[in-house]
């Protein structure tokens, strides 16, 4: 057991923030539940944001993560045949792609979701001789130079130093409340050739938009898009590395509007155990990449791949899985809403679908009250939007039913703490620590 | 077991690259060797690109991490706080920067190298206010768009699909084989203010380049480029993501030439298991970060904290693992130059420093064929260089000296064989596969 | 005299462009009347594209000038004091800025329009720290790298050779036919943290657009943009480079809006004789450069000072001249409606204000069949827009209300020539000549 | 007359630089006398920075362009065809191109040399699909974005507001005094694959850099970056604006290497009574542009084709012209040596050629100093260089042989009173006047 120290603290940057709103030491997880190293257990609406889709150490991929480890196989290959990453490609294709009707070419872009980002901008640009970028408002795509610079929040891109150039910003879905019809500025742009629009090579999208607030994108709006860039000759990349992997209650978060996007970014959950994948599908006429032009190191975390094909076999092979995220969804919904009726003053509204589900409060500061207070009550749960206005559930999709009860329970309790003003100030929320975690 | 079919290949990309060198599956792994599908043995002087440096599957690893995943412990925590991850610290500390009089702060800027090139850049350019870099040439940074900015390869550049800017290459040490005095350019560039170079935030440099054929930098040239740096009031950055943990000799590979960084990258084989992990080094007095200013959600591999903090304990605590590999190294230096002093025709030199060693070949496709022989014969060594001229060996820290003598026998019977002009056509290496694998 | 021949017109780029409209050579000019060289008169509508608002070769310039190269004034002092620069200085002061209230320093920043964009977008930037400009769909600012950057048109923007960046476009008022309120959408993007939208150190706008199509921005939305720049300390630039100099009835064509932007960019019409001049005002609080820090040769053409000191006291030492040109502009828009009027299938609608007016036709190629017409029968007038579908006329604010009639009647006629079909095949339109001119 | 008052100063931007060194105001000129508004004469040995090459309102000129005027001819058609323009480019091509066996189209670019650089960037660029161009050390090329790109100066680079990119600076010729071979740096960064330079598109050059501090380029160093150039398939621009018409004794400064350049850049001189003009001469296999592309306003300055083309006729017609400038260069350069010979303590030798000489100091603030004394002494001479340590001679090259040698009589005193240490404070050189012009 190591207890944080002020020693241990200061040997780390300050750019450290999860710990800043959660300042004890987590040490054992298991489904749904964290525990401290004092012991104390803490409910998980967090999920890793979306990489812990399965909860944590899911019992299934344990046994093949151990048997894995146990028998000696390969770990780590780059891009060397494994058994393990054969299995994969072909457990992909079979229960996820050809059930979906989907003809894709895999890439292995390396550990993280910013990789399968940078990717897929790599390729589209490639592909098309053309450098710029469609990106959308509240759009958040990743920190490394190429990600940083579709992602829309500002406090990122002004870590990155140097302006951030080749792509432009356009309102995502219901950017002003439903009031102008869909993509009357975006098409304008491009129908106009004294626009002043570089012509973009593709656009990135998020069909719900988790750390910009959970704003879901309509279906409608979604084969809108998909519409206009057939039309324009422009590459539809679809971020799905928050929302992918059930998160919104099928596979793909896609699948509901039906659009088939030209390039798909996925990473977080797709290995299922925490460990770092990303994948970046591509349509195969698309496949023009020099063998070697993009490498990197971690292109075959073979454990990953034997988690990632699990998680396949034991939760994708039917529908079933995907009723249940529905059926809890729903009753996120319904609860949020609840929660939302009683507290007109400082909640605005539910936002999201599926399992990525939140509550917008009336300022950041509201919805950071919140947080504090469900973390107080044995909660974690963040907030997301520009201003941090929404809280925001993202439970592991695996949750049971009484857990989810319980976070809800918990989450309703923190906001009517918040509502009837009863929270203590943070500075006395757990006494004696203060000083450690400052 | 999943045989390798030409419906799973098609599956991929044609971006694969190693897949194609050695067409076969492979399953299983110990120490420094490799086992394919049908149980054939590779002795490995690869060593996952330096991300092996403890060898496959490490025994004392192994234990740490099935014992972290049976115990359930945390495995994904993006920056929270966990047991792992202040032990990873406070060992780190304790144990490497510490007894060598280093004051640091750790970033953890994501799970690959990459990220930790990014987050050393993006600080450089915020803390200096400037936005150019310095590199030089043959480095390679990574295939995002920040790193790959800084890289040399003009194939890796290419793929960017936008013009790569921000960064002036210059020569690295012996560029010119020692015809003109260190920085006699970029010293010169950097005095006249008519010269048109941006004053740089920074200089990114490998000790020993590694991609770019095994190019060592003397300690002469070290010490000068930092000397530069700090009479110029520019930032050092060194990439020691394949050079570094134990790579040259030492941990890092900069000891040598007693140069202290301000800012030191780190990544491959930090976790030692072949698990993502990235870890940037930052002085104190750069920490200008805001919280959450740069973030990502593979920063938290507890499981990879866990053998990372146990390789420091198993290798690292004395001295006897650098004597060890400089020991190994010197057997490597000596027969290296024996094999070169029978082959005047097909090769050079022998490059590199510590078991970062290589045989630059007159061409690259010789150092092709040798590479080719040497798996026919059961060992894995890959090629670097620009031109893809350097047969270079990477094998395990830990390898034995049975393993050691036995991949050098074999090497140089591939070097003979290429000298003897007996290497068959490769279309004839393994009758009856190239179809699938072509 | 100098017949045009096919050597001739080899020797020179195809980039050319007028003379394919009118393939004639010119020779002499007084007023709005140009003569070709076989002694043919042609009405001018075009007025140099602005640079000849007191017509071809004013008397009242003509002497000044005159006297000027007799005396042997210096003609040529990049920005060393002369007589004739102090002279425009305190004139363009004394009946220029201070009846209008303005307090601006003046900045000569080269020789043509272009440098007055570049010298304002580069003090911007300085000024804030900031890259980002924003400017607007179809806006027109000019050919070097940092003018083109903030201009809309794909065919002059494709013609850089590199990505241009730094500057995002912003719907021009009206640009969606009134339909959805003033700067919704940028003014979401500034106030939404998570817009994307790089924080702009300044907006470039044009009042009217006159490359753009002739596109007049509102009074309201001028002020709008004013006051919208001054809540988010933006710096407005206003490009008066083709409207300014009484175009559209005020010396400066803001005035009517009653704003005051941070920055003016003048050229063309400036010097008044054609001579190229170029002026930049800016609010003294900006006034930031280093001695040198913008330079260049053509800063002090001293005859251009002359004539231009002299158009400011013979032009606009009272108001009448201010009343002439808008009774001249009613004229034109009272019979540009009845020639809309009874067009309905040809022709959109009267744009522009004073004397920059035009007529939308319902294609370009309409409206380059008028504008041929019009040529056929002696009236030198242009297209623009982004289709080149208005016919744009910019005749000189001293043109005599006899040739402003004489030149209306003409372009009547080509409108109702072009209306009933009548236009021969462009190829048969000057016979003989066409083997010449292609 | 206009007296320079306070209130004129205070009117214009602190970026005024030349009014500072000579703070009178000029009035009349002729030859290479120019007479303040109090009737002093100074002797000229600036010459519009170059823009005045056959001297101030020369006779010839002066009558061509009166009669230019007074006929009405026309003034400006932007690139109309007009008499005089056809009459310029037929006598560009008899006298000066088919002579030299020079086969180029012309493009008039604009009113200015940044105009012609800018020109030739985009060209290179889009002809060849690539973005970089390499650029020299203390080159100079202009103020607008994409020439100053390419410029080296710091202060006017840092002017900018944003990263100047897609340029890479080489040493240019003797930049380490001899001590390396030409071009080892440039020609290893071609054609090493990992070198990490952008392919350029074009290198640009000056055979002399004037601004830089009159650093020659040997005959040899510009045939071998021709040959260099050709090989690697680069694109070869001479910026000749200033160096150009004659200032190194042929009309353009690479007649003497015997190269011949893709594009050729000219301004400056080339109307010869200080019109601003502009003139990009480019290979017709080069001519990709659309009608259109790339436009302007002021490029039919048509009374400067006029003088344009008599100064052709007047001074390339044949040899004489040229043998005049050396036999002055030649005086200049005899003289200049003395001067050193005896001055060692503060001048560092000769640089330059043709009538483009200087004399280097020790230190910018001696070369200040010496063209203070010159300017109390009647002479006006600018310095040159990054640290401004060259006095730069740029007399007309019509200067008479009396005017030439009052000139250098004047430098070499000016010279001897620095090295005595004779000269004033400046605060005391000019009683009175010192609170008018700070």
């Amino acid at each position: 057991m190591s207890p944080i120290t002020d020693r241990t603290i200061s040997l780390e940057s300050e750019v450290r923030s999860y710990s800043r709103s959660w300042p004890v030491v987590f040490d054992r997880a298991r489904g749904s539940k964290l525990y401290d190293d004092e012991g104390a257990e803490y409910l998980d609406f967090f999920a890793g944001a979306g990489a812990l889709n399965y909860g944590h150490n899911n019992p299934a991929l344990k046994k093949v993560l151990l048997d894995y480890i146990s028998d000696d196989r390969v770990m780590h290959s780059l891009d060397m045949f494994t058994s393990s990453r054969n299995d994969f490609i072909d457990t992909f294709n079979s229960l996820i792609l050809e059930p979906r009707g989907l003809d894709y070419k895999m890439v292995f872009p390396g550990p993280g979701g910013a990789n399968a980002v940078e990717a897929a901008l790599k390729l589209a640009r490639k592909v098309t001789g053309r450098e710029s970028v469609v990106s959308f408002t509240n759009g958040f795509h990743g920190m490394t130079l190429g990600a940083l610079s579709v992602t829309g929040n500002s406090l990122k891109r002004g870590g990155a130093g140097v302006p951030l150039v080749h792509a432009t910003p356009m309102p995502f879905d219901d950017y002003f409340d439903g009031d102008y019809p869909d993509f009357f500025y975006f098409e304008k742009m491009l129908t106009d050739s004294g626009s002043g629009l570089n012509t973009p090579a593709a656009v990135i999208v998020e069909t719900v938009q988790g750390e910009g607030g959970l704003n879901p994108a309509r279906v409608e709006w979604l084969r809108g898009l998909s519409e206009l860039c057939r039309k324009h000759d422009i590459l539809l990349i679809i971020d799905d590395i928050q929302m992918g992997c059930g998160r919104t209650g099928t596979f793909f978060s896609f699948e509901e509007a039906g659009i088939v996007p030209d390039m798909v970014c996925l990473s977080k959950s797709i290995s299922g155990y925490g460990i770092p994948m990303a994948l970046t599908l591509i349509k195969p006429e698309l496949d023009v990449w020099e063998p070697g032009e993009h490498n990197g190191t971690f292109r075959g975390i073979s454990a990953g791949f034997a988690t990632a094909a699990e998680t396949l076999r034991a939760y994708w092979a039917d529908d079933a899985f995907s009723f249940e995220i529905r059926a809890k969804a729903e009753k996120v919904a319904k609860r949020f809403q609840s929660i939302v009726d009683v507290t007109p003053g400082i909640t605005v509204g539910v936002k999201g679908r599926g399992l990525a589900q939140g509550i917008e409060c009336a300022t950041g500061e509201i919805a950071d009250r919140v947080s504090q207070a469900a973390f107080e009550r044995g909660l974690l749960i963040e907030t997301a939007g520009p201003e941090g206005q929404v809280v925001k559930a993202l439970p592991a999709l695996t949750i049971t039913d009484e857990e989810l009860e319980a976070g809800l329970e918990i989450l309703e309790g923190a906001f009517a703490s918040v509502a009837s003003g009863e929270l203590a100030d943070s500075a006395s929320i757990i006494p004696g620590r203060e000083e450690s975690y400052a």
